[in-house]
């Protein structure tokens, strides 16, 4: 670790969020003392860098820290000796989500952007290029830690360990931290009155809460979640249709917001179709205008602080998780953080050496994952199947291999197999053809059948190239 | 074992298999000398027991054998000292099916009577009766062999083994050999000529094959599959949707029958609608008008051979897979056949003490599983999913706990979870109220609360008290 | 917990041990608040007791604390309402580990009292007791931690939880603490400057370390544990005969102190029958008559500190491991101790609800043990046969099974199995009659053939009562 | 598998076994219909393969078969389209297995040749020549089967499959058969009336029996081995040692022969000791000269059979244990042969991807493991650390790693570890240079080092370059 300050590099440096991974890093200066900031964009995403590169600088020149923010187009300039190297990149940016959103759902399926169809074709155009990162960093910073945002982000994080052999990883997500924040007020407490403890993958996680007499306090917890007059803390990007409050004392753990789509597929998929039918769009077409005006704000030569607006963005703390991970690696701080790392046995119902999501001490070495022991029955089950649609997924994204691609929707339990499934899939591959290299081959034997994009947002963005 | 001839207990007695359990044994008798059979049957299955019992008895008035098949009401009778029980009663008979099957489709959702909605709601009745069996048993006739053929047969047999403290079980399905039967003339083979290897749960197994040179001909099978001009052997009962031929490949196994409502899950749905919206109404109602011809046949007082129309009825071979397993038993033969059996490792991608059905040799001891090895990933995703929903089930079923049959349902992969999945519970738990004597405080609720049964079939048969 | 102070119950009060636990208190009283401790014994145990329990007010009375130890032989008045309990007793006193160490050395065998032949003949002894002190927990403080010092630690506490299914117990030992206190000078670096992950089971566990950047010193402190200039922590009561240098690099891990008895057999064996064959004797007899001296000097009414002869004694940094836990558990701190606990999958080597040794983090949910991942493969295999040592042991402790006892006593890796082994097993469950009502049948039986004790020290303690 | 006759091929075909392995073709010729068998050996077995094969051909000439017996030194020539490869070599013949017998006992510790020390240096010398010929076979013969009888038969053929990723293997082993074939008279049966279960690692199995109507028959077989008047199938190399009754009772399992060597140490130490200052020397001089007899015996030009002699050389059976196999793999005969072969979870204690040594059914497949489910506590433990020990070795055999290989030693409970151990483990590296060349920069520093060989027979042997 640099010891005259810190190097930190972020890949998908034009993201709306750089702010917040600001904000976060100003308030722990103290603890993580950085000199430099390097933003790395493509060149499609430069305009927005550099609009977002001047606040972030902004932002520092505003502190009493000396703190350079670098823009740079050449990913080797910006890995050369970093301490950490931050990954918040989105391959194909926001139009790929709507495609990957509204084809789907022109059929009737979620879109669902991290785990369902939407989240296997995020990993296919993704994985390949975090891969090419990982080679980067083992002949430019082979010391750094890879500190990835990127979703979905337990298969891509799973990709850097198992693909990349790249140990030196920690895959982050702000939903459980969300809860934390929200949670305890409902039963009247403060987070650091409880104990947490997590376990599941990215975006399939749940937890039990303890007071700190060691009392369990899960059940209070799922109690209040049916008080209209509390809030959970439900990502603002996940719908708040509630759980069945019968399931959730019977397994007694808390699942997270995007287990929605699992345990009530119906009201979240008629969610999905009446956005879908309506003025505003998908979630990504809204997103992409929320972020069109953030891009506004934050031209504002004034502005020099993170706007309230960014928080509708959907992605609150993600930079409380990233930045607190970063100081606690670098300050050997021991915090207690939930972290996509590797199993180890933390969670028996799954292979040892696959990637998990659990509440973990972290320190220089990275995560100490906790043994949280095996689940009730039915979420081993539900976990079982999401890891191995996971890794078929993976292996799909690595391979280029059609029939592997078929195989893990089919496994999807958000997907109903059969031939529409099929289409939206033939469709997602023709619609990414230009980010999915690696099914090139089949992608043109789909357009030489005929293969062609229902969705008139979806086939309008392919045919513009974008 | 008797050794002045073996003692049979068929429990279900009534059941229209019985004359093709009748044939089996005369085929077998020989290597397994039987002395007497005894049908037993409740009081609403008299009628029919009474007229498959003299064609029985018929059956084997024209053979060379002198056995006597004894019909009675008492189970115990039947029990006391018999060398094996086999068990093919239906709890609530065809009309039970019938709600199984309409409830779920009256909503838009599969109702398959196996392993989905209906199949649930088999295990939730069938559970508390065999177990009722198992303690007769213990007491009656210690060291019989039960031989259950009762569907959901997985979840009975494992509940048989788990609750009921009993080892000497083995689960039986005629789908293993119903492909077997069918398959190896695709390739111009005969069974002989080939090697089988089944894993898997019951209506939930892949199968690989080799030829007697050790050469795998799994491919040559699946390509097979896809000739329009043979007949793969899948059950009459299961509408042939082919699966896609690339997922097969891919995996290299070849998926049971049952699988379609899993990899087709579209397109069997679609096609149980149609059945659903038809003159001829779903499979029960089919089977039933089936069962009332048989039985006018079976009336003949001429007639002592199984009639051809039996085929149809969607059971061919099951007495193949039983007697043989029996007469195996008996003879301590090693022959292979495919049972449901305590797991001991024989697939390690599921616990140790949990029942697979899997390729065995079968012998005085019993089944003998073969180790298969680990499953590829995504078929192990989807075993390990379905083993869970199965446990939860059985657990619901022995409880009686309202929030584990929900947890169970939403787990099912057939079932799209939801307000919908539940009203449908809701409906099946009230039209089986009955026989779901565990349940009676919940369907009380339920009434209470003004649930009612939406489908007119369901709904009539319900209010009949049939 | 008491929330005007907490209430800590010792059994065994009466141990020598007992000022090194008060200093422990006192060190930490802000953290932990006491109000009342409860020393509680037998009446053999009774002078010893009122000796060190007035040694132990006088040091609370030299404090600016009011805290009242209260001297009891009523093991129930102590427990009621205790919040933490602590056992530190030891069944037969050292007249019982004199035994267990000389009866084996006299055929020439290890008597090693914590895995070896002496350990499993003290879980024989203790099993039973403990279990009924836990009876005891259930009835008068059932929200009480067990805090367990009394060897052998792993075993005792195992049985507490698997036959006692009493969770809210930890399992101590002052082995890795002691290692973590002298290591860190030997790499000149302090223990906050280090990282250390232990896995492995009670005096059977291995650690690998990093330093706070990061970057892994195993290596480094095995060097160093080869410099004859530095001290690498081994506890006083072992021979510090160094490891194969060659071995631990290869492990790339540092053993405990008492895998001595496993990877230098040969020397550790030697070195016990030269201490048998001398005039000070075994370790129990030096330790007997360090112990006597401390309680002398214990009845100084003047002596209000933890004298430093204590330390001899061979259990220096006991206390630390226990109120360190202790107050972690109160104060919800999540310090880093390794301690015994639930496995949960913290070394996947080993079923998930077996006891461990491992790194935790201590809070008020107890301890939250680190997921170390599989050991490497020798380690795996020394690690299994001695958890089936350990469970074999509490199984014979629990069921007074001769042939369990036998079977436990050659799987021992410390034992070579035959004739003479037998014989040594025969002889301690004479020697031990008094205490091990279990084996009653058995013990009578072996007096009838003639079993008589051939060292003369055991046979005289024997033949006297003790 | 070539339809105009069988082509196997013997490594080692000098060996005084192949008179043995040619009765069992010829008693099976109707099923393995064989054309040409092909003897290979090196220059040093030449002049033994000469008499041995002259004498093989004298056996089939006598019979009506037309099969031709080949003699070469040309591996290659005699794999060149083999439909079966066996190995039954032995490298650095008897000789070798002196020094691994002579040189432990020198120093009073065992010098078991299987699976203690000997049976250590005997994986190192082994597993590269094995490698080498399975390399050959990849180009010479892809499809045939390699047939394994060579020792320690466990680990050499687990590195087959594991280091030269060869599955078509099986090991072999005289005990099973030789158990079976003894045992059932024990209790007035025949081996068609009993139903056996084999399970373990080579050496290290246990099995459990019932009869054919299912009752277990393990505990009458248990009494029978402490019936002085039957014999129960010791191989004629091991001393007849009683287990503890007790110990096998509790366990309800039979242990092989070779477990004398781990739960009777002490009084096989001694016997082997005994041996060891006798005239006739340890085991493998015994051997020696029995196989000079033998060869004698096998010049005369009129012996075209087996003669009596072989059974003495501890290997009865053997030709049934293989001859079986290739038989029942050439007809898909689906016999119950225990055989070495891959885990895939027979044995759930250990994991899939091992070798074990189980009851199995063999057909043109390979072998069928049954799985067995788990073993007792105590097994398990003692299982799990041999395959540690199997594990180790062959990684030091691949790598001639030296620190593996002293891990290897210290975990072989065998071996008290210490520096005995070592000072024996360096003179067989020294003793046996010739057959180590992956060692030779650690032989070469022991050399240097002033290591040299104490025994005087190994190190005569040694300085005659044997």
């Amino acid at each position: 670790m640099a010891k005259d300050g810190v190097k930190i590099a972020t890949i998908g440096g034009g993201s709306s969020y750089t702010p917040e991974l600001m904000e976060g890093f100003i308030k722990r200066y103290d603890e993580l003392p950085i000199k430099e900031i390097w933003l790395v964009d493509i060149e499609e995403g430069r305009e927005k860098m550099e609009i977002v590169g001047a606040m972030a600088q902004r932002m520092w020149d505003a502190t009493p820290y000396d703190v350079r923010v670098h823009l740079t187009l050449d990913r080797k300039e910006a890995l050369k000796d970093a301490d950490f190297v931050t990954t918040q990149f989105r391959v194909g940016l926001l139009n790929a989500r709507i495609k990957d959103e509204r084809i789907p759902l022109s059929y009737g399926i979620m879109g669902q952007e991290t785990n369902g169809p939407g989240g296997i074709f995020k990993a296919l155009r993704t994985i390949p290029v975090i891969l090419d990162i990982v080679e980067d960093m083992k002949e430019l910073c082979p010391n750094a830690w890879l500190i990835n945002f990127t979703n979905p982000s337990g298969m891509v994080t799973e990709a850097v360990m198992k693909y990349g052999h790249w140990d030196k990883v920690i895959g982050l997500c702000n939903v459980p931290i969300g809860a934390m924040m929200k949670e305890p007020e409902t039963i009247d407490k403060t987070l650091d009155e409880l104990i947490y403890k997590f376990a599941g993958l990215n975006h399939f996680h749940w937890h039990r809460v303890w007071d700190n007499e060691g009392n369990e306090v899960t059940k209070g917890l799922i109690e209040a979640m049916y008080d209209p007059k509390k809030d959970s803390g439900i990502p603002a990007n996940i719908f708040d249709m509630p759980f069945m409050k019968e399931q959730l004392l019977e397994m007694n753990m808390i699942p997270c917001g995007y287990h929605r789509y699992y345990y009530r597929q119906e009201e979240m998929l008629n969610h999905m179709l009446e956005e879908y039918a309506s003025e505003e769009g998908v979630r990504a077409q809204q997103v992409k205008a929320t972020e069109a005006a953030l891009f506004e704000l934050y031209k504002d030569p004034n502005l020099n602080y993170k706007p309230e607006e960014l928080a509708k963005r959907g992605g609150a703390h993600y930079s409380d998780a990233a930045c607190d991970t970063i100081a606690s690696i670098y300050a050997n701080k021991n915090a207690h953080i939930v972290v996509t790392t590797r199993n180890n046995g933390a969670i028996p119902d799954l292979p040892e050496d696959v990637a998990v999501e659990v509440s973990s001490f972290i320190g220089a070495t990275g995560a100490k994952p906790i043994a949280f022991g095996k689940l009730p029955t039915a979420e081993r089950g539900w976990l079982q199947i999401m890891k191995a649609m996971e890794q078929v997924t993976e292996e799909a994204a690595v391979t280029g291999d059609y029939a592997k691609l078929l195989t893990a929707f089919y496994l999807n339990p958000q997907i109903p197999s059969g031939a529409t499934a099929k289409r939206v899939m033939d469709e997602l591959l023709v619609a990414h053809e230009k980010y999915l290299p690696q099914f090139a081959e089949d992608i043109a034997r789909l357009k030489a059948e005929g293969v062609t994009i229902k969705d008139d947002v979806a086939r309008e963005l392919y045919e513009k190239g974008l």
